[in-house]
């Protein structure tokens, strides 16, 4: 079994992205399957360009797509990816898109096809706050979970698919009255979250 | 040296309260000083009984008094006590004094004599996001700090007092989409607290 | 034209539902449109019992459901709505779906038809807050507008359709410090976005 | 019977301060009393130089100081200014203090004399949200209250005295989502706490 598993590079005028933090620092394997690993940069073109060929290339069994939401206070598993890029912060290449779609010809949304409350309930009996989130808003998180369930629909795959946000770490929030977890609980969520995909 | 380090008893619908969870998972010396642990109960009767007996018998060089404030992100030192009781939420017995002086004949106020900024400083520096806090509030919260301090005043002690206050730990927290730490990150804290209070 | 607007009766343990009460105030010809208001059950039945009923016979021009999202600041015009209802807090009739299509058969979304944007614009310059939002939730409102959107779709209309959130009115919030607005802003707003829809 | 009250000037890159904009927009008398309306520097030197010199000259029977706290969802009347001036934010001059009182040889605090909870019940009675404070934080607006109530004391006069936080008006927050009120409901807040000063 393969995992492709995925964080983000900085953005927003952090210095980190808790997301590829978590990531690095996964093991090589969870629950018997390799898990790929790989950051993904903060641009609608990039993650377009990137993840469909990361998919058809290694044909993973799991995709789990990883990014920041600073200011939630848990662990959110995302419902729904829907097909439109519309951002008035520009990506890391200037780049800010105004209601366009992921892609063209494609359908309004899709839903994640991890089992998204197996893995929230997962996580809570792992005391990790934990919940489901309905919108991965309109910005680049969103174009990746598209772009990966898309590839995967069209390709015909039965690669089960979906995106996890994570809240600002610690040391993002030491001076802000922000929510944030411990690097290492948000690794330990990754963790659950790949052993619950492999096994549910 | 001796310090007394206090936390409560759960209030408000809550099982646990975070902060005596921590105290009771605290050493029993931190940089050569002897801790002498209580749980408070949530009660305005029970803390103003109490506290000033303790202090008054144990004598002790550095007193920390510690409360969950479900709803914050970070560990807040607080700055000041005021000498008002007042809650539409009762107490644990009760009680739900309205504009009610914690003493009759003491000040307005009285701000910590902790080193409150030195202790939010270290704490960021061990990875814990922290504040200074303007309000303890009107509840119990406030009125054991005043307490404290009001006690100390008037046996001319020279005993330093604040209060610091915790958001929910993660296992309040697994439900619903509220802040939350981890218990040792917060156990960590105090740590920090008593140890910089040892030392600045 | 005709135009259909539609309110909710209350839910949730408030005693008034803000978007009822200010469609009710709304005038009976806005831009020389007509103005056909009902009042929907918070059921998830009801919506869609009601709503493709009313839509197949009216034939409106424009429908603008309306409800209440207490506790957001602004009034968000809604961008999507997903085929699932899924719901801890039962609706008025004692039903909490878990995971289940609003339709089967139908598509994983429908976007909004009005002119979302151009709506939010139109608030702006009327000095009302708003924003666009990317989810009506998964309980009756996003029931409802994926219920609008979905028959109008099938029907083969031309209709636009979509969904305004409002926050609490003043009368809701006195006593908590929640978010609230004025209830002559949020029939203004109703008001802008009829007119809004009609000429863009 | 006379009235002083209070707003300030716009700071923290607003365009406007609803506090200030309010008080030019109430009438000249209220209640019998004529209101003298002064717009305060945004500077901890300016409130300690302009507010002694007003009370004393003018000798008013009510003190209301009002400012903007943009966040707070509701009108919050505050209970209690504290003897010290700290923030990273620099004040309208560049001063920004850490850890100073207000004044040498005061009280850490005074308690508000306006009758603070017959204020907010009658804001609410008017349909206006409203609670108590506890805080006024430690800027310009806490030293303006500390220094008009320091001053009514030391001058050994009767006049009550107090401060009122007032949220963003709308046209501060059309486009962000923070909480905001209309400037005619922040304006008739201000009459309904005159009025209330002078009757209870």
């Amino acid at each position: 079994m393969k995992v492709l598993i995925t964080g983000f590079e900085p953005f927003g005028g952090e210095e980190i992205n808790p997301s590829w933090e978590a990531v690095e620092r996964l093991p090589e394997n969870i629950g018997g399957a390799r898990l790929i690993k790989h950051r993904l940069p903060v641009t609608f073109r990039g993650v377009r360009e990137i993840l469909p060929r990361l998919i058809v290339e290694e044909r993973p069994d799991v995709v789990i797509l990883t990014g920041q939401a600073g200011g939630r206070p848990n662990v959110t598993v995302e419902r729904v990816a829907i097909n439109v890029m519309d951002s008035k912060m520009p990506d890391n290449e200037g780049f800010a898109p105004e209601d366009e779609p992921v892609f063209e010809d494609a359908p309004a949304a899709y839903f994640a096809t991890l089992p998204v409350k197996a893995i929230v309930a997962a996580l809570r009996r792992k005391n990790i706050p934990a919940g489901v989130s309905n919108t991965a808003g309109t910005y680049v998180c969103n174009a990746a979970m598209f772009t990966a369930l898309h590839t995967i629909a069209v390709a015909g795959m039965e690669t089960r698919a979906g995106f996890i946000h994570v809240p600002f770490i610690h040391e993002q929030a030491l001076e802000k009255p922000r929510p944030s977890m411990a690097l290492e609980t948000v690794t330990r969520a990754f963790e659950v979250a790949v052993r619950t995909s492999l096994e549910v």
